[in-house]
């Protein structure tokens, strides 16, 4: 419920001051073998892997892929690094397939107390490390018309040289 | 199996030449009502609808989605415009969620042909109309890790203005 008409609401900012997303970070693939599935993408759609690396923390094996010129979204490949990880469980579960969509924000604490603002629940208290040092966290997919949406502030300049 | 040294295989070319997907053009999302799905992405993504269509053949009522700045790949929701639909089928069998990753081509039958020449299967022998009049073919899900690959051609100018 909210008082603004539709033209104040949306017409001048194309995504909400409050939550930020900025633009589709990476859409995020389950697949059982990371160096197969990089084959495969390679001999098959010709996307080439820009990034690698594993992520004890989440229990996975990533790689990132360019696709076309390389400005826009990647593909991000996830495989298991041990079988107690979310991604496992994904396999067992699901089957290798689309298993997030990730959105790049400025700030990835302000868009996460915004998003719970409006009673969406996150999995994390507060953000964790994601891919090549940047800070995630994750909207339940039971609050998200069943995606699994992943906030991503990337890692700063200053930040990176230090 | 190639005997081109990796160097010339995918340093001069970041897509392969042959299949040539240019950019991801949407993820698509299944949905069970478009209405309420759009209003719960602007409620609380934010995210603004910039265009609409039923696409009868597909069985489909669809949505676009901008996100940020609005040149980047869109979301697309997808619900079921009759029961027996494939995004109708998804839903009953997956439930809502992540249902597709698009690729924007430049010419959908010689994507598709180098697909095919690769080994994997495509959904339609011949190209079939998408959103806002593209030529669209897919990727059987089956030969493409488990994800549903759509390969959209836009339409052209001359094409539009006719």
């Amino acid at each position: 419920m909210t008082s603004l008409p539709p033209s104040v609401a949306g017409a001048e900012n194309l995504t909400s001051p409050d939550v930020g997303l900025l633009r589709i970070d990476h859409v995020g693939i389950a697949v059982a073998d990371l160096d197969e599935a990089l084959a495969f993408y390679a001999d098959n759609f010709g996307l080439r892997c820009v990034h690698e690396e594993t992520n004890e923390e989440q229990g996975v094996r990533e790689a990132m892929l360019a696709v076309g010129d390389g400005d826009g979204p990647r593909l991000q490949l996830l495989a298991p690094s041990r079988p107690d990880s979310a991604i496992a469980k994904f396999l067992d579960r699901t089957g290798p397939g689309l298993q997030q969509l990730a959105y790049t924000v400025a700030d990835v604490e302000a868009a996460s107390s915004a998003l719970r603002s409006r009673g969406l629940r996150l999995l994390y208290d507060t953000p964790r490390r994601g891919t090549a040092g940047s800070l995630i966290n994750f909207v339940h997919p039971k609050d998200a018309g069943g995606v699994l949406v992943e906030l991503v502030q990337p890692v700063s300049p200053s930040d990176e040289s230090s």
